[in-house]
């Protein structure tokens, strides 16, 4: 099962927590045991897992991000959002999850979410669910 | 088949080589061709895949993310640690390894490591084994 | 099926866009629905996802991740190299592809990097694509 998850972004540089909407289309699949794979089909936005209680914890991941990759650094790509394309390779495009009786294989602390770097956009994030072969 | 490995790291940053007991969970498993997915729950802590014969490699890397992610930088989250759940988000919570002929597909000089940023701690790593279709 | 793309890199930081040669793969195996995991078996390489259209754009992550990981920094590993091993990890040794219709998903800028950092060398990258169940 393939679905797409709709996310509006509303700033440049926003995490967007995703797990809920993740885990529904777990639960539509019906899959009790299986994989995940959320896929960011963007070069200026990506995916990652961290902490989902404090919002803080993302704001200083990306405070961190902005400090090491600069907006404007003499870069060669004339489009201006080259930190954009830099950081979400470093964030990375794509997550593997674990599904386990009909749940996502998650810690206490951990959320999915959405890693936008050249916002605001409309931007998609591609799940497949696979059920394991029984 | 998914499997826990228990890793009790002694100081705050250590890479733990985890490679050899997750290739005894492959031969558990009996699985001769398939997927390794090696899932890290927790959002100080990460997985990584890099030289595991010279220690002196993955000693390079952290003194490098500590280096460019300092423990103390004016951060939002006010636990004391937030540069260790950068590192996570930087190094990444889970890696796919190939099985073929009951072996996970490595390099000469991979090793895989469990990417400790927050220790000392108890931590669990979730290792799902799955076998192709057949 | 698993397959193995050689790739013969000229210099030492250089990305090598394996985009066509994976989705070529993904021909000669005739699945229609699954999943193509891409994995770099080497520890100062590794594979990202980014914008394929304007080559500045890699050129840039590049030049970033140079200046973020330089050359010589004091590093313990004797090889001259460390800053290789530093960048595979950042980068990452695998990525996970959805296929879907016989096709890799992929958004309209995206392409698929080999990335070299301690070349040039011949190169390997092993491709494992699986059909979903049936």
């Amino acid at each position: 099962m393939i679905r797409t998850i709709n996310v509006k972004t509303t700033t440049r540089t926003e995490f967007v927590d995703i797990t809920s909407r993740v885990q529904a289309l777990v639960e539509e699949s019906g899959v009790q045991n299986g994989t995940c794979i959320i896929y960011v089909p963007h070069t200026t936005a990506g995916v990652t897992i961290n902490e989902g209680a404090d919002p803080s914890v993302v704001k200083d991941i990306q405070a961190m991000l902005s400090r090491l990759v600069p907006r404007s650094s003499g870069y060669l790509h004339a489009e201006g959002n080259s930190d954009a394309h830099i950081k979400a390779s470093i964030a990375g495009s794509s997550q593997t999850l674990i599904i386990e009786g009909g749940r996502l294989v998650l810690g206490t602390w951990q959320a999915v979410f959405f890693c936008e770097f050249d916002g605001a956009r409309n931007r998609r994030v591609t799940v497949k669910i696979t059920a394991d072969q029984t």
